[in-house]
């Protein structure tokens, strides 16, 4: 018998994709080159060379009933120990190799960490805007996702808003910093606030209530911004990382979450990840890929492009007289649109082969986020399309 | 909030992974080379020369934003083609790609394949001897298994068991062939009945029952023997596979489900797993080992040394009188023990360094499992030890 409740999920498809196939199908009218495809945050840096490197050295030199042998169901102890290592000595943390557990990218952290610390029924806050797919992370596990409204001056955290949704009910705080959409870092004085809020809450609810961090944009810093490393000011914390956009390596899906060594029952999390895994088939990421990235845990691709980018297009949209928070990081950008509904801006702009995302699903209406991980040289030309947008919908000049 | 369910699981430790983990421990104190360690189903050998070489090809001559770029969630759709035809050509079925999704291995399809046809409250039935496993895959989605006694005079299915067990609350079939533990093959004649079965009992119920099969043993057959392709009989059926037997991957996680196009809503299913993928994390299997694979799609590793140790082991026991049926495939053989109690015979097996693994986890007590995925060499020293064990300890000569 079907399962009617995913059935009824294939009518809600991702507005993110369907720009992204339109984008592409007009690709094909016009030359893709001449669609300004500000749609997918698709990392557009080939992977760091070192990273190829080192797997085409395991698979040339070492035995291969070795290299793409069963990973144990916490991931190889090698690797999760020199995560260990890198983290320790970069965020001046205490992991051990026990506090590591290797997933499939940040979709699956998220999707153990959120069924270790919550049970169908409970609450999990996160604050907008937020990536989309948290809906489907948290709700298939039969908890609730709660949304705290945006704090739009600088998309830091809007405190009162989330104390007003703090209640006994809420067993996890989700955060996402360097943010998608809007860019954002949060401040050392953000996690420190957060951190407060929950550590009173806790007393006074009398039970533990876990801060999941995704961080896949964690190395995707700009210049001289403040970005503290959440698990060092709050004690219950579970990192989500992924090499995703570090590495640019989205499809080999490796990732891992770090369990900071001072929360409750910090010895057994990893343990109990392992059995969740049992039960969502997720069994480790590949473990030629993990023997890999673990040679390469301190590299990057080259990520410049991305500033270079951001850089550009905040300079432009300032010219413009559009309202918009500089990107602290990330390859996003989320400028308040010319008009309050957002789709209506995105459909207009639509026409001049501009693809912006609307910002409704991000639960914060009336923006829009470009994903500027595409070439320099396209941002560029995209200028002038933007400018004739502005003006001609709009009325706006520089 | 931590998981109060998950935690308890903690308290479930395999019997198979003690027993691998004990033999680990002993290896050191011995030397490896005298533990004669038949207790983990670890492919032993090499992966097929031409996935390493397509590997390192793509690595050293692809665009590597191609190479590792996100997968579509369904799969990359040049592979998910490949698989499509290559199953065409070798079981005369109609596969189009939309009916292939890939997996992290046969345990990401059965997560897939098992919450897309069962609700929770759900039954699935198995037939025993079976794979441990199953309890947490089944049991996880919130659905209940439920065990059909085994026919151990042949290790096809028990038909009365089976029909007793059935009810209207059955949403799936969970069948394995070739059979972890027994090594069986379920020949025509058995899925034959079953599907028979299964078509009327859809017909009374008044709706769908799903065979799901789970197919990682499928190239490792003996020869002679009469292995029908599953889906080939029964129209409700999901295949699940995985190349980590066939091709020697077991670490890289690769397979996936080919849902039968006569199935009912055959057209979406693979869409719906794309959906159950976003709750679970799953996000495909990794882009470079996808690529690689459906290039060596009808390659397999040298299977051969399995059927000589097969032959070696089998001759053996039939010399010492065991009651044993002879494995149509897979490296695993499941003789009766020389006592009823499987877990007492195992033990004192343990004192001569020969690790078997009991039966009682596989819903057959009074069995125990080998698997013969180890050296002939070392299958043919541990001979002499057997005679040994089973001369001094039940006084068995051949």
């Amino acid at each position: 018998m079907i399962n009617e409740g995913y059935k009824a999920l294939l009518k809600g498809k991702s507005i993110i994709r369907e720009l992204s196939e339109y984008a592409t199908e007009r690709g094909k009218e016009i030359g893709y080159e001449n669609v300004f495809d500000y749609s997918l945050g698709n990392p557009s840096v080939p992977c760091a060379p070192e990273f190829t490197d080192e797997l085409v050295k395991l698979l040339k030199e070492e035995d291969p009933v070795y290299v793409h042998g069963y990973s144990p169901s916490l991931g190889i102890t090698s690797v999760r120990e020199r995560v260990a290592e890198s983290l320790n000595k970069r965020f001046n943390m205490n992991y051990k190799t026990e506090h590591i557990f290797m997933t499939s990218g940040a979709a699956g952290a998220l999707a153990h960490a959120l069924r270790c610390v919550t049970k169908p029924g409970d609450e999990v806050l996160t604050f907008a805007p937020f990536f989309p797919e948290y809906y489907q992370y948290v709700n298939q596990t039969g908890a609730n996702l709660k949304i705290v409204s945006a704090s739009t001056k600088d998309f830091q955290i809007n405190f009162d808003a989330f104390e007003e949704k703090l209640s006994e009910n809420v067993a996890a705080v989700l955060i996402n910093t360097p943010n998608n959409p809007s860019g954002a870092v949060y401040s050392t004085e953000t996690i420190k606030t957060l951190a407060d809020i929950l550590y009173k809450k806790q007393k006074e609810y009398g039970h533990d209530i876990f801060i999941i961090s995704d961080e896949p944009y964690r190395e995707i810093l700009f210049d001289g911004v403040d970005a503290p490393y959440v698990s060092a000011y709050y004690d219950n914390s579970l990192s989500c990382y992924s090499f995703s956009k570090s590495l640019s390596l989205p499809g080999e899906r490796i990732g891992y979450i770090a369990v900071n060594p001072k929360c409750r029952d910090a010895e057994i999390l990893s343990v109990m990840f392992g059995q969740i895994s049992r039960g969502i088939g997720h069994n480790c990421p590949a473990s030629s890929i993990q023997l890999a990235v673990s040679k390469v845990l301190d590299k990057t691709s080259d990520l410049s492009v991305y500033e270079t980018n951001m850089n550009i297009i905040y300079d432009e949209l300032v010219k413009l007289n559009f309202e918009v928070v500089k990107p602290g990081g990330t390859f996003y950008i989320f400028p308040k649109a010319l008009e309050d509904d957002a789709n209506a801006f995105c459909m207009k702009a639509k026409k001049y082969d501009l693809i912006l995302v609307p910002s409704d699903n991000f639960g914060c209406p009336g923006y829009f986020r470009m994903a500027y991980c595409i070439d320099t040289e396209k941002v560029l030309r995209s200028l002038p399309v933007l400018e004739k947008f502005v003006k001609e919908e709009y009325g706006v000049t520089p």
